[in-house]
């Protein structure tokens, strides 16, 4: 328990400067690194990765991803398609040694990893943008939270006995009251304090979904490794595994999240960080 | 060899409107019709679609892409993530009876087949729009015939007898020489006859790349055919397989297009159809 206070504190101290930050380069920045590590763990687990040089690309696509998410449609298209085009060649110059099974593997994880995440360079857009960013981590990691303490408390019926033994039914209810309590409190904080106008209505509706996308992260996460035969994405955070065990829950609230502010800002006229 | 030319008309008479049209939403239309019926072939070649119901949404993202990348950058990337979320609840929900890896292949088909294609669409924005449509049939096309026809004629060398054993190396020179021509011939036309500007420096070299992109496209075709153990995508045109068999040039130069004329607009002035 004390490594993982520990260590929650590290991810604090790595999220933070994104949401301060997150006017400037730095959060694209950090963005692409977070990418590249969980895309790396990930690529490991599958051990589809039959030659250095698939890496290479694929880590090359993960950091500059959250750069032509600025650019324009094509820009992003193109990006992918010029993936798409080196893993065909590669593919072609090595068959049959390349499987094309386990290159479409490595290209869905390099395509959703660093675009799912690059949602986060797009937050900052809307106006409030930074509130929005914190709300991406909010609402992933309340939901985290809660879905523990609830499922060690209350836990009795299992979720997915076949993919994640020890989730509860208990613990995923406790997930969506987590997420919208945390919505909600960050609603009143930056009401009071910072001059923002809040739709509570839209914020707690928000919060409760964001912890579907969280909670739907984390499963994607564990068929990922239950596929694979792992525990965890790699041994990086002291008590959390990998950086993905730690990220899958932001990484699918990132684009939840774009796409109801898109058509919900629940939060209006806040100074944008 | 006539019903060959047949199916080559059949096929004009399809794309003709494309370029007649290519200002209108039936441009769109067209384009998700093709993406549509491409990657439906696709899909039932790979054996990977499990149930119904991933063939219903993976055609429902072929069928609105071309329309979603007229959106914003956030609107083309929500879209993705959305099909993205929708195949991890199908895994999750049925797990272990889908595969994560037949998942990730039905993925990045579902993907790469209505993206590349979408690039067709973009295509229309540019200076000269309804042109640079015509040169993605062009390339694609000139570089098929003539590769087909110098293979006959010269084809001593194998290319890559592993994955097509019927290509040389000549008919892949004639395919870059054929293409280059025919970008230089509709160079000279639109030149006298529609008042464009025209850069034959570029044109040429981008004609002879085109054909790279075409005969790439070519052999991730059958690199994906010889995965599964067959010989055509469907028997949907007279002669040429599938319209995946015909189109898959086509589904290449688009985006390598597109990735052009951002760099080097090389017709200007033009009328844009």
């Amino acid at each position: 328990m004390g490594k993982r206070i520990l260590s929650g504190a590290l991810i604090v101290a790595f999220t933070l400067p994104m949401l301060v930050f997150s006017s400037t380069g730095i959060l694209n920045t950090l963005v692409a690194l977070i990418s590249a590590v969980c895309l790396y763990e990930a690529l490991i687990v599958t051990k589809y990765v039959e030659a250095k040089h698939i890496m290479v690309f694929s880590l090359l696509l993960a950091v500059t991803v959250p750069f032509v998410t600025d650019l324009s449609r094509r820009g992003i298209v193109i990006w992918m398609a010029l993936y798409a085009f080196v893993m065909f060649i590669l593919i072609i110059v090595n068959f049959p040694k390349f499987k094309f099974q386990h290159i479409c593997v490595v290209f869905m994880l390099s395509l959703v990893i660093p675009y799912f995440f690059s949602n986060i360079v797009f937050l900052r857009r809307f106006d409030g943008g930074g509130y929005y960013i914190c709300l991406v981590f909010i609402g992933a990691w309340f939901s985290d939270t809660a879905a523990l303490l609830f499922g060690m408390l209350f836990g009795r019926h299992k979720l997915c006995p076949n993919i994640s033994p020890k989730k509860t039914v208990e613990g995923s209810i406790g997930g969506v009251v987590g997420a919208t309590l945390g919505y909600l409190l960050f609603g009143l904080v930056v009401e009071r304090f910072c001059g923002v106008t809040v739709n509570y209505l839209i914020l707690v509706i928000a919060g409760a979904l964001a912890s579907g996308a969280a909670q739907l992260g984390d499963l994607s996460a564990s068929v990922i490794k239950r596929t694979f035969g792992v525990k965890d994405f790699g041994k990086l955070i002291p008590g959390h595994g990998g950086m993905l065990d730690r990220f899958d829950s932001v990484l699918f609230v990132a684009p939840y999240l774009v796409a109801m502010v898109s058509f919900f800002p629940f939060l209006k006229g806040g100074i944008v960080w």
